[in-house]
């Protein structure tokens, strides 16, 4: 199957658009895990078990890993077993180099530590994302229009009529005839989405920018998904992680997590 | 010190600009390493050791190392010990991501293993960079025209008369007061390299691209050195690492990198 179809089959079994972002940091922790040696390990087990029926997608940030060293890969591993594969797993990298190092990050990435699909930054265009688009059933979500402020740095930059972010929609579709490229568009542009999604009527949209950083879920919803009301993977991270810092965080992640659920769900209903 | 000057001084003192990419790969050891459990780490050990008073730098390539999982982050950490203090060292991971997230990896990258230097992407502007140039002595290599044929694609699109590298390199240089700021510039584009020089006259230069990839060193020599013939680092990877697949491969990488060395200082002499 490939990687887009098996999106649409999970959201619709899971009925949910909502990827849930283990940006785990270790300073954040509850109390009472922060001491404990596996802290990091046990939070991610209990916001995934809290948390797994609510779900379409998990995705793990690596750079919270990452500075933990050779620690932080095999819980990564661990954390990565505990997802149950009828949820998308989603390596939050943004890798992407030439086209000989990239082989080696999709291994990596893909095969090594099996994750279903990986973000990548399209700057050094096409062969640094290709060796990601090989294998049918695994995919991408390429950067094209990120929720940060440095987005307006060089993404909105217009050469003729297009902007860079629609160039790379536009040009990056015809690197895979695999139906398993999707796109990183944020919540906090949520106009301009729609003319992302008319580039690309059917790709998966990684969402983020809902929750901490701002994002309307309504503009998302109604400008982000594909004309059947799905398509679109909205993440949350740290207003789901954080909702509280007490012993009962699984508990106050869940409601966070179900009320965004319902609330995307609301509007899937209201428009489409 | 700043992160600038430091190259400077590097490069005096070693009367060299020739960077050693460690892109390490177990499928290419020689015959006798490949079988060892410690087989890359004594490769890297053995290409140091017989390079070490050749190089102003190493790079370390993090894909190759990543495929590898946690045993990967053990390599390269004892990798980075056995660099002489005196020589540069830059993580080549093309990391990247909002500020937040920057945050982490660099301090994955600077504090916890302790390079001196990375490689970032410029895509998602200017706070998923900044928090690489934060501390004076680290520094970053952001990625402009890279050495790839995927560079074609979106880094000479032009925008008015600037095309998208030119203007990365413009917009980025206001982002630090630090003196730590260089560029990825790569080697097969020669002629455009001169462009970047003129708009960055003292930035330090990641150069890839010589070697495997095809670019003249004579042409990087003359269009990329600053005023007084140094302020670039000259990259190979694959020609020095695998100059020969036999026992004796530690001293025919010696030979490649001396020959490579003395190349480049033959065209320093010549046009500085």
């Amino acid at each position: 199957m490939s990687f887009n179809r098996k999106i649409q089959t999970i959201q619709k079994r899971s009925d949910s658009l909502l990827c849930v972002g283990l940006d785990t940091d270790a300073a954040k922790l509850p109390l009472h895990l922060r001491s404990k040696k596996n802290g990091i390990l046990e939070f991610n087990k209990r916001i995934i078990e809290s948390t797994k029926d609510l779900v379409c997608a998990y995705k793990i940030n690596f750079a919270f890993y990452e500075v933990l060293g050779k620690e932080g890969w095999t819980i990564i591993e661990k954390t990565l077993a505990l997802i149950p594969s009828a949820v998308l797993t989603i390596a939050d990298a943004k890798r992407g180099d030439i086209g000989n190092t990239s082989s080696q990050y999709a291994r990596a990435i893909f095969n090594e530590m099996g994750f279903d699909s990986v973000t990548v930054s399209p700057y050094m265009g096409i062969d640094s994302v290709q060796p990601f688009l090989e294998q049918k059933d695994k995919g991408v979500f390429l950067l094209a229009l990120t929720s940060n402020k440095g987005a307006f740095d060089f993404q909105y930059r217009k050469s003729g009529k297009k902007r860079l972010f629609e160039e790379v929609v536009t040009t990056a579709q015809k690197w895979t005839s695999h139906n398993n490229l999707g796109f990183v568009v944020g919540a906090t542009k949520s106009t301009d989405i729609r003319s992302v999604r008319k580039l690309a009527p059917d790709a998966p949209f990684l969402v983020p920018g809902i929750g901490a950083q701002g994002g309307s879920v309504e503009e998302v919803v109604k400008y982000g998904c594909t004309s059947n009301g799905s398509g679109i993977l909205i993440n949350a991270s740290r207003s789901i992680l954080y909702a509280s810092s007490e012993k009962d965080f699984a508990g106050a992640a869940r409601s966070e997590a179900l009320k965004l659920k319902n609330e995307i769900n609301f509007f899937r209903h209201t428009f489409f």
